[in-house]
């Protein structure tokens, strides 16, 4: 039965809206207290008020007392690389005794070691794989998540990423919004020819995820030493012909000019920008491109946290993410992205919320479907063990979920 | 049924010894491949390198087949202020917005705020809502956990916590150590005598707490403002008088000699210790006296870590703990604890694993009977995902633990 009906929540924190919000806009989660929420047939039908008359016969739907609990959309992360082979946790500890990277490159760790182990890997093992993660990060109470290719960097091996992601789509209840990301890295093959690995993904790629419709978006690393930025915009605008959204990787460790080039191009949304400048910031503001924001992967790799506060007074729209993947951000962790949020980047609790629901779901471009508690929006749910959104980064690290709601149908019970 | 066979583990991640270990020692785990644990009546009988025969009946066993995940002893979280009531989270964003101490105190918040719930709440109540956080505990992997009174600060609400913490250790799988600590604050009826205060404790609670036999240490906030060295000698050499061990909050804030005083009185442990002296650390090195680091609390104030390296550098016996309380620290997140164990305050995994386990015990005085593998201690184990105890601080924030078993018996099951 895709017919639910939640009771009494102490807070209906809707969110409501159906674009991303910007700025100030953010702090403001049209909570209702002591609220009901209708699902019937997966959408949300009705979101009432206290004293308002439940307008559906109760004996049709399922029924939830949410006495004492907070109810708020399911989460969206926007930014993953979940599809992997292999896992690096020798690694870890090179890195965190302080070897360089160059050291760990050379005893076979980063981004080469993970792309072997994918090409090596069978489809059903990533999705054996893909299909746990997907499962914790369900219990985390995400319900939309996008995930990258690009652990491959050939042509099958990117294929089968993508493939992965369409059958999880269809067989897990969490859903998946496949980025195409050939211009993760260059690999050892295409060293020193990274215009010719540009023009692969152009002219090979982008037409065969096109043609079997694997992806929604096209993602790029456009940093110093890997993809510079008129490869970005090349890739970026051809990828757009091809009928794909565009979001970058932005102004992670050098001050590129990314930002710039994402606002310039209009993309869904710019990662990372831990360097973006205030010009970018601004440019970024103005064309309405959702900063998304990763800070779980500055606190594994001791970076500064992204300037989250003047990019929120500037007026961008500001999501958060974790980018789950083997090397720089091994986590999903929804509780410890709320904390860090919160404590480390000087977000309100309720920018957070925001950031991780409406406008996470803008950088997916679904803001329109998914994000918020608004009549018409799927019946993606996410019910809390505490009566406050509040606890989400005051119960530091601990996850506080107790029910998670896909389409009005229950699919996590942490009680 | 108490028996219990887990074989094949990936890793048996023994931390074999029966007291703390010290500085370079907590880096050997003494780690078992493909090995073989046996639990019998509740306590560990057997420990099995591969090849070597199973001498019992398997028949008489519950079977685990452990094979790719490490198994662990049972996590013990020697600092908390688990039993508490009513919650601080408006408080959180107050001070997230960088209001200060003295004008949260003003708006109600602070110490003053839970001493006042806590008072008016029932030893029905705070049952209650102890099993919740003990649950949660659990589910993380903790099988013993320290617990303190301090949020009474009066003869009655004292003694309430303590037999609540009596009631929940009888009737929940995680042992319970108590610790009377009614020199957790200085409340507003005592204000400007504290010495009578402490005379207080001394002459009324100590012998009461003795009596029923409610708690096996005392502790006391040892700080600038709060109690000083003089006053924290007094109660504690008459708390030792009572039968009761010692534990200290030291140097948290300022350093004012408290783990200097915890190694003149040989006290069990030392705790928080931000502001350790280099004279304190050698202290706590030479008396062998448990330097116990709560990172969460740091992470949760932003302030800086301890200084871990220097003490394991120096030879102390280093344990972690959550300090989980409804002010500066409302998490048990053992996930979160190792990875700023790892990534802030650079302790090896191992490191970071004989602090949670063997360590902590000793903190309590318990190494002799839980805190490693080793047969004829407590059959307290925690099974992970995993084939490595390196995934600990590797996947970030993540809660990896698939199974807990207290005693013999399979208390936890998040597979």
């Amino acid at each position: 039965m895709h017919n639910l009906m939640i009771k009494h929540a102490a807070q209906v924190v809707t969110c409501s809206g159906f674009e991303g919000k910007r700025g100030r806009e953010m702090a403001d989660l049209r909570v209702i207290e002591n609220g009901t929420v209708i699902v019937t047939g997966g959408i949300i039908s009705h979101v009432l008020k206290p004293g308002e008359p439940v307008p559906v016969n109760e004996s049709d739907y399922t029924v939830i007392d949410a006495t004492g609990k907070a109810l708020l959309p399911g989460f969206v992360d926007p930014h993953t690389h979940f599809v992997f082979g292999g896992y690096r946790e020798e690694e870890f500890s090179w890195r965190m005794r302080g070897d360089s990277y160059m050291a760990i490159m050379q005893r076979g760790g980063g981004i080469v070691c993970t792309t072997h182990a994918t090409r090596a890997a069978t489809e059903k093992e990533l999705i054996v794989s893909g299909r746990q993660r997907l499962d914790a990060m369900m219990r985390l109470g995400i319900t939309t998540v996008e995930g990258k290719s690009g652990y491959g960097l050939d042509r099958e091996t990117e294929l089968k990423q993508l493939r992965v992601m369409r059958h999880l789509n269809e067989s897990h209840p969490i859903d998946i919004v496949a980025t195409f990301m050939g211009a993760h890295a260059v690999p050892e093959e295409w060293k020193g020819r990274e215009d010719a690995f540009i023009d692969f993904q152009i002219e090979e790629m982008f037409p065969l995820v096109a043609k079997e419709g694997l992806a929604v978006a096209a993602d790029i690393f456009c940093e110093k030493g890997v993809f510079l930025i008129d490869q970005s915009r090349r890739y970026l605008l051809a990828a757009r012909e091809q009928g794909l959204q565009l979001k970058i990787h932005a102004d992670e460790i050098a001050p590129l000019g990314g930002a710039e080039l994402a606002a310039e191009l209009h993309c869904l949304s710019a990662d990372h920008l831990l360097q973006a400048s205030d010009k970018g910031i601004r440019a970024l503001a103005e064309a309405g491109t959702v900063a998304t924001l990763l800070p779980l992967t500055a606190f594994s790799l001791r970076e500064p946290y992204a300037r989250a506060r003047t990019m929120i007074d500037a007026g961008c729209v500001v999501a958060l993410a974790s980018d789950l993947n083997p090397g720089s951000s091994f986590t999903a962790s929804v509780p410890l992205l709320f904390a860090l949020a919160c404590i480390y980047m000087q977000l309100t609790p309720e920018e957070a919320v925001t950031a991780f629901t409406l406008n996470s779901a803008a950088a997916l471009g679904r803001a329109d479907r998914i994000g918020s508690i608004d009549v018409g929006k799927q019946g993606d749910l996410v019910l809390l063990q505490f009566p406050s959104y509040k606890f989400l980064p005051y119960h530091v690290g601990m996850n506080i979920v107790e029910k998670v709601i896909k389409k009005g149908i229950l699919i996590v019970d942490n009680a």
